[in-house]
C-alpha cells in the first residue's frame, strides 16, 4: 500500500529457486514457531505490564555516533552498518580509498541496533525533561550482531528487556526476583536464579589490591561453572594474581561460600559489608514472598557487562544445559555517557531464542497453540456460499477462528487439509442440511459427528460445542 | 544477557545531550504511542487469526539478490544496503574505488526488507514442498525505505499483510473485504473501500489498442481522485492517446460508471465481461452479507503494483484525508520470480502508521489504553515492605495491574506520579491499617476513599472494586 513503484515482477532478474536463501545467522520463523515465540512474547508483556511496565520502542538504526565505543572493540567490530544512500564515495580522499579501515568512517553513518540498552540511554538521555521518574519501560524488539553463527547464536534475535531507571530502591531488585519468578512458572519452565553483587567482586578486589586488574579478574572468576574452580586457580596462578587470592578461593573450593561466610572472611571490608546488607534484603523478602524460585547466591557470577555496580543476577534452566535464559542488574550511571549523569537503574533481559529452545526441548508449549484455527468450514459442488459465509461470521462473532476452505475440492482433500493445520472442528452443509437449516459438526480428534440447527450458533461457545460432543 | 563485552560504558567516546539523535526518518516510540500502535496491531491481528491466518516472520535482512529489481529501478535506489563485514575492500578492483556505483555491487551483499511481498514469495519459493496450500499467512513487521523524509512517510515503518496464496477462488476475495470491515469496525474508523478488476484496465487498454502503453496509461488513470477528470484527460492528451479513449472518459467525467454502464459500453470484449462478472460475485456476496462497509465500484483505481491481475482494492478513511490506509489485490504469479510458477494468490496490507494517525486525529484510541497500571501502592517512612508486596501479589493474581512506589517520597510527590502515568486506584497501608490488617484505597478520578480488610483482596475484581466506590 506504500508502494507506488513500477515494473515490479517483470521478470528482469529472474532467478531460480536453488540460488535463493536467507543471510546466514538469520532464521524465517514459520506458523509453527512464530506461533510459539508470541505465546513467550505475550506471557513477557503480560507479566511485565502487570508490574506496570510500560512498552518503547526505537528504530533499528541507530547514529554510529551513538553506538560505536560502547560495547568494546570486539563490538565495535560486530555492528551491522548501513551503507550511506546516494553517492558515497563523493569527498573522499583518494588515500582513504586504499583500505577498509581508512575508508569505513566515510561509508556508513548509521548501524544496526546492537542491544535494548544502548538505545534506553540514549532516550532517555534526550527525553529526560519529559519522562516521569522513575521510569519503567520494557522493550522487545530484535537485535543484530556480525557475530560468528553457531549453534544457538544468530545474526538477528530478539531481546526481552525491562529497566527501571530513576532510582536506588533495592525494592525493585526484589521486584525484579518477583518478575523472573512470574514469568518462568507462567511459562512453565523450571529455573534456578542466580544472584550476586557487583560489590562482592570489588571488595574482594580491594581486600586482595587487585583494583587495577579488575576486569580480567572477573572475567576469570566468571568462566568458574564452564571450565571448574581447578581450572579457574590454574588461570589466576597463570596470570599472576596475589597468592592470598588464590589461598582464598582454595579455601572455598569444595563449597561455594554463603553470604554470611563472606562477611565472616572480610569482616573489616565496607565494600562487602555494603552488598552483603544488601544481599540480605533482597533475599529476605524474596524468601517471605515464598517465591516459587528462590535466588540462590553464588559469589562467582560477574555477569560481563562492566556498567553494573549493585546486585546481578542470571537464570540458567533446571532441566536443560542451555547457558543463561535471563540477566541483568543494578547501574548506577547508565545515562551518564549520553551527557545525563545520577540515574541509576536496574534491569534484567529475557532471551526469548534460549527460552524458545528450552520449551521446545522439554516441550512445555500449551498442545494447543499451534493450529489453522478451531473450525473449519468444507466446501461442496452444492453449496450455498452465502450460506457458508454466514456460518463463519457467526462463529468469528461468538471468538472462534473460523475459515472456509475457498475451493470445492474431494472431502478427503480438505480433510487431510484440516488435519496438516490442526483444525479442531469441521463443519459441514450440504443441499438437504440447507434445506432444513441445519449443519453437521466432525469432531476432527475423536471423529464423531452431530447435527444442530444453524440458529444454535447465534450462541455457541466453545464450552457449549464440547458440552455437544460429550452428551451426544 | 548474550553480551559478554568488556570496556563498557566507560566513559571512551563521551558525547554530550547536544549532539545525539536518531537517524532521520527513523522514531522512537515513546510508551503512550508504542500502547497505541499495539492497540492497532493486536487488533489486526485478532482479526487475521479469527479467519484462519498464520503468522510468518522474516528476517530484517535479505541477501540483495532476492531484493534488487523486485521493485523497479527507483526501488533498488531506495534499499538500505549492509555493508560487508571484515576486510570489504579486498579483492576490488582498482578501477572499481574510482565510482560509488561501480564500487557499490563489491560492498554489500544484504539489503534490509523493503516491502513484505518479496519475503514472502521468497519464502513460498523455497518452503513449497513443506507448505500446506492454500498458504494463509499474516505478516506484521517493519520495513525500510531510504525515501526522502516527509510528514507521513518514514525510512522505517510497519507493513501488516495478508496473503492466501494458492488458490483462485473468489471466496478469498469475499473473505478479504469481510477483514477490512471488521478490522475498521472494530477500531472505530469508517472507511470507504474501493474496489476494481485490474481486467477492467486491461480491457479499456484492448479495446482501445493501448497495450503497449499500458503501464503510463494506468499511472495517469491513477490520479484521478489526485487531481480531477479535466486533469487526466489533459494528461491523456499531453500523452497522444487515442481520441476514442479520451471520448470514453469524457463520456463518464461527471459521473462515474457503474459495472453495468461499462459492461454495456464494452458489451463485446470478454476481457471487461471475465472483470465484470468477477466483480459481482464479489459484490453481490459482500451485500448479501451486509457488510457495516460494503466496497464501490471504481473504474479508475489502478493501483501502483504491475503484479495485480484480478481484483484490487483500497481504502480510505471517510472522516479525514489521509490517502489509503489499506490496500491490495489478486496476482496470479507472485512467485514465478523465484522459480516457482502457477501460484495464484491475493492479499492486503494495512498501513499501520496511518491508520494510527487517522485514530490519533479522530480520536478514536480509547480513553484507558494509556496508563502506568490500575493500581499504584504508595510507601510511607513506616510501611511494612513486605506487606506491600503481599498485596501487589494478590492483586496481580487478580490480574491487576500493579507497581509498589519505591520510595518513601512525600505523598504529595507520589500522588503526582501517579497522575501523570494514569492509574486508576492508590492503595495506602500505614503503621494503623496493618495493625488492623487494613488498607485503604483512594480513586484517583473521583478522590473517594475507602478502608477494606486486607483478605478481600484475595478474590477482588475490577468491577467488585468499581461497585466498592459507587456503594460507599
Amino acid at each position: 500500500m506504500e508502494t507506488n513503484t513500477s515494473q515490479s515482477f517483470t521478470g528482469k532478474n529472474k532467478i531460480t529457486m536453488k540460488n535463493i536463501g536467507i543471510p546466514k545467522g538469520t532464521r524465517d520463523f514459520a506458523p509453527e514457531e512464530a506461533l510459539k515465540r508470541h505465546y513467550i512474547f505475550s506471557t513477557l508483556r503480560s507479566v511485565f505490564e502487570q508490574h506496570g511496565f510500560l512498552p518503547l520502542e526505537t528504530p533499528a538504526m541507530e547514529n554510529l555516533s551513538v553506538l560505536l565505543g560502547k560495547y568494546g572493540e570486539e563490538g565495535d567490530k560486530l555492528l551491522f552498518r548501513i551503507l550511506n544512500s546516494g553517492d558515497f564515495l563523493a569527498g573522499v580522499p583518494e588515500e582513504a580509498k586504499q583500505e577498509s579501515q581508512s575508508l569505513l568512517p566515510y561509508l556508513a553513518e548509521k548501524g544496526l541496533r546492537y542491544d535494548l540498552t544502548v538505545p534506553l540511554a540514549r532516550f532517555v538521555a534526550m527525553h529526560a525533561h519529559e519522562l516521569v521518574f522513575p521510569f519503567r519501560r520494557y522493550q522487545i524488539q530484535p537485535v543484530w550482531r556480525a557475530d560468528r553463527p553457531q549453534k544457538g547464536r544468530y545474526r538477528e534475535f530478539y531481546q526481552c528487556d525491562i529497566d527501571v531507571i530513576g532510582t536506588k530502591s533495592l525494592l525493585e531488585e526484589v521486584n525484579i526476583l518477583q518478575i523472573i519468578n512470574d514469568v518462568f512458572e507462567r511459562l512453565g519452565i523450571a529455573v534456578t536464579i542466580k544472584i550476586n553483587h557487583r560489590k562482592i567482586l570489588a571488595g574482594i578486589a580491594e581486600y586482595f589490591k587487585i583494583e587495577d586488574r579488575f576486569y580480567s579478574f572477573t572475567v576469570i572468576i566468571d568462566k568458574l561453572d564452564k571450565i571448574g574452580m581447578e581450572n579457574v586457580i590454574a588461570e589466576l596462578q597463570k596470570n599472576e594474581f596475589p597468592t592470598e587470592l588464590i589461598d582464598f578461593y582454595k579455601h572455598f573450593s569444595t563449597e561455594k561460600p554463603t553470604i554470611e561466610n563472606l562477611a565472616r572472611y572480610f569482616e573489616n571490608n565496607y565494600t562487602i559489608r555494603q552488598a552483603v546488607s544488601e544481599l540480605k534484603f533482597i533475599l529476605d523478602h524474596a524468601k517471605e514472598l515464598n517465591l516459587m524460585y528462590q535466588p540462590v547466591f553464588d559469589y562467582t557470577l560477574a555477569r560481563g557487562l562492566n556498567y553494573y555496580t549493585g546486585a546481578i543476577f542470571e537464570v540458567v534452566a533446571q532441566n536443560v544445559q542451555m547457558g543463561s535464559i535471563c540477566g541483568g542488574g543494578r547501574y548506577d550511571d547508565l545515562t551518564g555517557i549520553f551527557g545525563l549523569p545520577g540515574y541509576s537503574g536496574v534491569g534484567i533481559s529475557f532471551g526469548a531464542d534460549r527460552i524458545y529452545d528450552v520449551m521446545e526441548t522439554l516441550q512445555l508449549f500449551p498442545s494447543n497453540l499451534v493450529k489453522g484455527g478451531d473450525i473449519i468450514i468444507l466446501q461442496f459442488e452444492d453449496s450455498d456460499l452465502l450460506s457458508l459465509f454466514r456460518i463463519a461470521q457467526m462463529l468469528r462473532k461468538n471468538n472462534f477462528k473460523v475459515m472456509i476452505y475457498p475451493e470445492a475440492h474431494k472431502i478427503k482433500k480438505q480433510l487431510s487439509y484440516a488435519d496438516k493445520l490442526h483444525f479442531t472442528y469441521a463443519i459441514m452443509q450440504g443441499s438437504d442440511e440447507l434445506k432444513n437449516n441445519q449443519l453437521a459438526i466432525k469432531n476432527l480428534i475423536t471423529g464423531k459427528q452431530i447435527t444442530i440447527p444453524v440458529n444454535e450458533l447465534h450462541f455457541l461457545t466453545t464450552n457449549d460445542l464440547n458440552a455437544y460432543f460429550e452428551t451426544s
